[in-house]
């Protein structure tokens, strides 16, 4: 099964305000989730108010699917997930949104999160068609979700297990070789030498090896060893005379 | 080190709209944190478009500290994440929100994530006082995160790992807190400007901004700061006439 049909569907139930369902077309389209419905949207659809909130996630919007009942919103899915912010007092597994993200992207069939309506959430009936609850880990002293706050979490971590999001590749550069680090180790021995830095002989030593330790601990690569070259060649210049 | 002091520090930098201050701030409050500091905030501290978005986070915005600039703000943080949606020509690490979560849970020190303002995102000076890039992995062909959305990704990620990370015994010294290593970089720019280092004047700032970079990245300690501070008193004396 592709990625595309592992994708699941958002099922958003008995929304309120167009703004936030534009909100959650944004969310989802974020993490490259497309496939919204919609079961009996209080105002209707198409809402004028979605698009505006679904800053360019047009596309969402417009493919959007309404219908009339829960049931029908998942009848192709085989694994429904209703969200709820608090465990409900009912007898189903409860997952978090990296368990459930882990479960759509191996499990066979297609999969829906169903998410309530703004003010209260779920009702028995539509978690009832559940096969599991989805719950975000919330502070038990502060839990405020909205529900494109809602949809954003489960979208981000549906995505995090996809190959489309790749880790970002870094290209930052390596460690210069050994050689161009030591380079510049000796440059500021030398200068530190000619003037007493390692005075007393007795504590020479350790005073080399702790400088040795600082420059070798960045890690700098060529252009950053370079740079430090070129800042030591300055500092050991006279100050100039005036600023003119 | 207790769970309280690992808990990363949420600094808005030049934040335009109250209303997404109070959205952040319940955003945070939702996964546990607490701390927040607002760097300039365009239309002045307390605002109160923040309180109403704030859903009831009002302990959080209560306890909002305000600084003049982002160095102020995180003076006494060890670990720095700058916060970008995409990638940016700089060459620091890249992590993603969960891993910048498991090195906040296990690194010495404090940790603060840097978010810029709402239209433009962080400024390179803000970027450069950051150890690391913070980067959240998002749909190439959308991505559209606003502010809150952004720090509760980020929140969310930092309370996943509480439950699962056993303090981690660390005993090797955190970075030095970054007002440490701003005294050691305003030494070295004073010494390289008598100097004639950042001339001429047009290529300065970019000059400042590289050596920022190389001395930013290595996390040295408070020990190692102070080991280069004296090396830079050393550098910049003339060098003795002769080795009696």
């Amino acid at each position: 099964m592709s990625v595309e049909t592992k994708a699941p569907v958002v099922v958003l139930v008995r929304p309120q305000l167009g703004e936030n369902i534009g909100k959650a077309a944004r969310a989802m389209l974020n993490f490259g989730l497309t496939e919204m419905r919609l079961v009996a949207p209080r105002d209707g659809w198409p809402n004028p108010a979605a698009g505006p909130a679904a800053s360019g996630a047009d596309v969402v919007l417009e493919r959007a699917q309404v219908f009339e009942t829960t049931a029908e919103a998942v009848a192709d899915c085989a694994n429904v997930y209703a969200t709820t912010v608090r465990k409900r007092g009912v007898t189903k597994e409860v997952v978090t949104p990296e368990q459930a993200a882990q479960e759509v992207a191996t499990q066979p069939g297609r999969s829906a999160f169903l998410f309530g309506p703004e003010r209260s959430g779920l009702e028995t009936a539509d978690v009832a068609l559940a096969r599991k609850i989805l719950t975000v880990p919330i502070n038990p002293e502060f839990g405020s979700l909205n529900l494109a706050q809602a949809v954003i979490l489960c979208a981000y971590e549906w995505s995090k297990r996809q190959a489309l999001v790749q880790p970002t590749v870094e290209d930052i550069l390596p460690p210069a070789p050994q050689e161009e680090l030591e380079g510049l180790i000796i440059q500021m021995e030398e200068a530190l030498d000619q003037r007493g830095y390692f005075r007393p002989a007795a504590r020479a030593e350790a005073s080399r090896l702790t400088m040795r330790n600082v420059l070798t601990r960045p890690g700098w690569n060529h252009l950053e060893v370079r740079t430090m070259r070129g800042i030591m060649r300055y500092l050991v210049k006279p100050p100039r005379q005036s600023d003119s």
